[in-house]
């Protein structure tokens, strides 16, 4: 076995680190590594991967997400921010301008009718070092990855997906340009890492995050995010409703290396304190100004639940269970007049294009329940968001679709090829789906399974559900089961995709498990820690570590041992194994094992030896 | 909404206890219930079922594994075990007969080589009020469920599945006949409640329990059976491979009320010291005939590991995962014959068919890795294993056959196909398939995934995969981490296969949750203690669980509120609901909204009030 690279190119030199990364002064089996930029266009190019060290002396080198956070060689700063690493590129395209950018208000923060002490102050004093003015497009000049990857440029945002990708920049910019893919970066999030969504790459997992009237503080947010991100969180969404949005999201913002989206109508109807009936599109349009000039990267706007699909949900067993969908159906009906965004849709597009957001066409009426999948009110829906990702295209906004939901596995596949026939492969970023409605506090498993199922068959991004969904607000440990959940399920549908290289992360494990590497198995688990905390929960000795057998069968009756014997005797020679026997006679076969029987035979006839007892 | 009964008949009057079960002298909002036989055929029978009750006056009644041991009418004693609810029907047929049995030695329990104080002592003291002999089929007489559906008799045991599963008897008696569904029930485990595993019927999950050489106590075991039946495992595999195999299989077989199967191979290994070629014929047959006197439903046998096959598996990436495969290729190695279990099979039906054992016809060269998936070694077996399907039906044995292991999402069908094909639509008895090697710690749901899916398409049983898989023993904790998530992929499956009543559980809860009816909720999870201690963890005041909101939003934001709203105003009218639009113009869809806008105004325009603030 030769240097194993999973997902990453295997002739790019890695600058890194020295010696594995430790946490607690132990070394963790993996370090924190960069790959230049192949091409050698952008020499200041770093992107990160997570590089795993074997027992055996070879790596392992995988996609990491973890942003800054696990490099030792870089101090992190949560009042500071990151290291803006994509500034200079943003302004050498010489098509952006500062601009003085709208002036934060109490009411950002939700503190119009109430004065608490320091709302305000708070709002200077969160990034004292930082003086950065907002950037936009200028006029007559099209800023978004769409725009030049329609005109054939490929940006070094494009030249950094495609090294983490392990693809030619030119797929790349041919996927973007198409509309099959989205590569979420506003200008004004320069700290981002980019990374990219859509069929042909591989799967990913958001993260939602966000406090809520009810509980949560703006350190546990930002400490939620990085720890999401740690677990291999792609993007995260940050859903606060309750009290300090704004500096919420600045502090997410400024400390984040992925793409961050969010529901900007959350925020807006805060602002005329929950009354869904007082939303205008002008304080729409000033909120989605407003986390625009904050750096939101991608947008979830619900501009599909049109006025007279709203009767349509009313015999449904869960009606809308979309947030965002029945604030939009609830204002359509106050008013009996077609929703607003789907109205000034084209001028949001404007706005979205200037500081290159991405949009979300959020699925307002996504089935709640099983009993209400792929129904009516769904698919019309579809229909518009398809209408939509038209006239997105039209103006440059790169454009994802999102997707149900609560759907039975036999009702799944008809999600995916339809949204992909109506939207023109436009990427679709799904919720689960779950695939019964009878597990609350199990629903990140219920959904993992629809997850996977949808991700096999195209869905470009999985947003993840916790263990608390439907119950409460996740805590630490929901985010990483919840991640954990998801990556699994990315995972599987790219090895079901056959993305290339990605198997190459399941043979290593294998591997390892088959030659009793103890270490490397732990180290290169999706979540290293429980993997080695479950093994010395029943063979707690640091030589159980190395033995050759498990807990399973003790060291008398290893599978693993006997097999391995096998291997030996049989293995790596022609007409033996199981690709040389493919094209071997059933009388070479024979004729091979008697003899490998006598070998067996004289040395002992023993396939292994009790290592203990 | 009326009564709601998920999988059993809304007609049957239910004999049950006079008020929801209790536990610590806390009510928690279910009671064990019995249905009798509707035919009126057998007076006694008692059909178990769980009827959860919900705070708005109706009920849902849900299958029941959990046995006596959920019912506070019934004092049970793990020394004196359960009351054995089949032995008239056993004894009524007349085709068995008591014998002395076979004598109980010192090594069935490992206790050969060494004398560990109390060894034999032991086994006697066990169970001291239980006298019965072993039985047997008299000479001349084929008693088997499969001997007697082919005969059209409808015997008890059919009856009681056809009330469990909601399906008439004959069809019971037909998917037996035909060998497309099992109804494991050895006549020495009278005290087992029969269930029936097929495709036609509810996707069934196995719990595996067993001590290993390395930990483990005979109480813990039983302890693992109980609480995976009460969680839902619907058979219980008892892997014991340590010291005591005997007598832990004696308790719990004594104490089950679900179907327990074994691998006699690893029981006769242990009599051989731990040495594969040490094994013969003699040995194993006689391994099986002590589990036969006592009681065991059905055994894994790994007949279809021939020695031709042995040389297939060497240059795989992980060799031969199935411990039973192993021994059985070492076996073939040392002496380079043909295997004893396939040279010796008819004999083996022969006294297979004496006990009404099932054959699970064991996968021992199933894939332990992906890159070993669907490989030329696997499918050869399965060839073997319809073979031996074949010659096990002659016998009138009823079988079933196991299947993989680690597999890919995009080639889990064709094993689910291959089977049915080769084996003649036998039951299909799958472990996981697990879709990626890199989640050890998660491989539940690394499995749970592949799971959800062969059982879609037809698998009949599914193995549980634990937390622990790779890495240790389960405990408590994993053991129902493991059936909770077998259950949902079975649920899953049952809901995708369109099973007759499967949707109405989750029917049930999502109109619990459109009204927010918190308690009932709970009690209709899978896991009613974790999702309320999730719920409780956000949001602890009693008061909250009648609370028209929940923490996700908070009290001023809720979308359930919303639509309820809208459900109330448009819905339960024709032209207004889902229903009634599909067949109204939008015309009439258009005026019908505008009038309800009308006294949407009318009433204040509010969507929902506050509750709290």
């Amino acid at each position: 076995m030769t240097s194993q690279d999973a997902h990453t190119p295997a002739t790019a030199p890695a600058t890194s680190s020295p010696s594995p990364t430790t946490e607690n002064g132990k070394s963790v089996g993996w370090h924190k590594a960069y790959l230049p930029d192949p091409r050698g266009n952008h020499p200041e190019m770093r992107v990160p991967v997570r590089v795993v060290h074997l027992t055996n002396g070879e790596s392992v080198t995988l996609y990491d997400t973890s942003g800054p956070y696990t490099d030792p060689a870089v101090e992190t700063d949560v009042r500071r921010g990151l290291v803006p690493l994509r500034e200079n590129w943003i302004t050498a395209r010489g098509d952006t301008e500062e601009y003085a950018g709208r002036p934060v208000r109490p009411e950002d923060d939700g503190v119009k009718h109430t004065t608490p002490r320091g709302g305000l102050r708070n709002l200077d004093a969160v990034f004292p070092g930082r003086s950065r003015r907002p950037l936009r497009g200028r006029p007559g000049f099209a800023v978004t990855q769409l725009a030049y990857a329609r005109r054939g440029e490929i940006t070094p945002e494009m030249e950094f997906v495609a090294v983490r990708e392990n693809m030619a920049p030119e797929v790349v910019r041919e996927e973007i340009a198409a509309g099959r893919a989205v590569l979420p970066a506003n200008i004004n999030h320069p700290e981002s890492e980019p990374m990219i969504i859509g069929k042909r790459f591989l799967v990913k997992v958001n993260a939602n995050i966000g406090n809520s009237a009810v509980t949560s503080s703006i350190e546990e947010e930002v400490e939620k995010m990085t720890w999401a991100t740690r677990w291999g969180a792609d993007t995260v969404m940050d859903l606060s409703t309750g009290r300090n949005i704004h500096t919420t999201r600045e502090w997410v913002l400024r400390n984040s290396p992925v793409p961050i989206g969010t529901v900007p109508l959350y925020q807006a109807l805060e602002k005329v304190d929950g009354k869904a009936e007082e939303l205008t599109w002008e304080i729409y349009k000033d909120t989605v100004v407003e986390q625009a000039e904050q750096g939101v990267d991608y947008m979830t706007v619900h501009a599909g639940v049109r006025l007279a699909y709203v009767p349509l949900t009313a015999n449904r067993k869960t009606g809308i269970v979309s947030r965002g969908g029945s604030i939009m159906a609830a204002w359509c009906l106050a008013h009996h007049k077609e929703s607003f965004l789907y109205e000034h849709f084209e001028e949001l597009c404007e706005i979205l294009a200037a500081y290159d957001i991405t949009y979300s066409l959020g699925d307002g009426l996504r089935p709640g329940s099983i009993a209400d999948a792929n129904d009516r009110a769904q698919f019309a829906e579809l229909e518009t968001l398809g209408e939509l990702n038209r006239i997105a295209k039209r103006h440059d906004v790169q454009t994802m679709i999102e997707g149900p939901g609560h759907v039975p596995m036999h009702k799944i596949k008809e999600n995916i090829d339809l949204q992909q026939e109506i939207c023109e492969e436009a990427p679709f970023y799904t919720l689960g789906p779950l695939t019964t409605d009878i597990a609350p506090a199990y629903d990140h498993i219920t959904s993992g399974i629809g997850a996977a199922m949808i991700g096999w068959w195209g869905t470009a991004m999985l947003c993840y559900v916790t263990p608390k969904e439907h119950l409460g607000l996740p805590n630490r440990e929901d985010v990483k089961t919840g991640v954990i959940t998801y990556k699994i399920a990315a995972h599987a549908a790219d090895l079901a995709k056959g993305h290339p290289g990605a198997q190459d992360w399941d043979d290593a494990l294998s591997d390892a498990r088959f030659e009793f590497r103890w270490e490397d198995q732990f180290n290169l688990a999706l979540d290293p820690d429980t993997a080695r905390e479950f093994h010395d929960e029943t063979l707690p000795a640091e030589p159980a570590k190395t033995a050759h057998f498990c807990s399973m069968c003790g060291p008398k009756f290893c599978s693993m041992k006997i097999s391995r014997d096998i291997s030996e005797r049989f293995g790596g020679e022609g007409g033996g194994g199981a690709d040389g026997a493919a094209g071997a006679s059933d009388e070479e076969i024979e004729a091979g094992m008697l003899q490998k029987s006598k070998e067996f035979a004289a040395a002992g006839n023993r396939v292994y030896l009790p290592l203990a007892e």
